[in-house]
């Protein structure tokens, strides 16, 4: 448990506002953090890990042309993935996590550390390209910390 | 990284055979334990934390009369999980666990500590009671230990 994490706690605590997950590079590392917290279930409906195309496709819905098109690592696919796991969970807002934690799978366009965040809510949803240095838990544990800082900024504003 | 989650991955990439889980006291901690390992993508397919009733229900498919006859932390509704996870993402093996991580939520049926774990495989279900000693942390942790263990034992059986 950190302040981050229990900050974000209080924050939904007290909006009232639930929080599904769609982590594929992030891994369950969020839904980690999210669920350290007792008290948790009040508000966290549903964390997803979808790290197969399939999973995407099957369980948040993430049409496969859209991977086809973009890749799985794409803002596009994150803010479907968003959007997906906020519609089967009935939760105000989404976040989501594609990138390539490495150490295989990186590529010139698309090098390990790429991340792509997507947060969904009922004004709308956003993404954001992301470049983490580092090993595979490095950009891992960057990842959901730069997705849950997202997610504060996100319910201060609303 | 421990050297069970290593063998584990060997285990799994050596035989062929993929996985899903259906988390709902480990909370990902069992998905962030996979997922930890390079080429897990190779087999790991999906991780579902469903906390909520309703998530059980409609990413997991577990009948809501499983639910409230058993309640939400039981061996019936363990298996349910760990079918249902592993029929939605195609896996060969499924584990689920459902328990009671405390502060809250204990009885004296089933105090804080109460786990169910489940493993579903082609060749059917089984699910397994432990009580866990300790506070939220130690009894998150020792499910996903126990339930990792579970893991390695059946496919070295398989």
């Amino acid at each position: 448990m950190n302040a981050l994490d229990e900050k974000i706690a209080r924050l939904l605590r007290d909006s009232g506002l639930t929080l599904s997950l769609a982590e594929s590079c992030s891994g369950g590392l969020i839904a980690k953090r999210i669920t350290d917290i007792p008290g948790s279930s009040g508000y966290f409906l549903l964390g997803a890990v979808t790290y197969s195309n399939d999973a995407k496709e099957r369980v948040l819905g993430v049409p496969a042309k859209l991977i086809e098109q973009y890749g799985a690592v794409s803002g596009e696919v994150a803010l479907a993935m968003a959007e997906g796991v906020r519609k089967v969970s009935g939760s105000d807002i989404a976040l989501a996590t594609t990138g390539i934690a490495g150490p295989e799978g990186g590529s010139p366009e698309k090098p390990v550390g790429t991340v792509y965040l997507a947060i969904a809510t009922p004004e709308g949803g956003n993404t954001f390209l992301q470049h983490f240095a580092g090993d595979r838990s490095a950009v891992r544990e960057a990842t959901a910390e730069a997705a849950l800082r997202l997610l504060k900024k996100r319910i201060l504003k609303s």
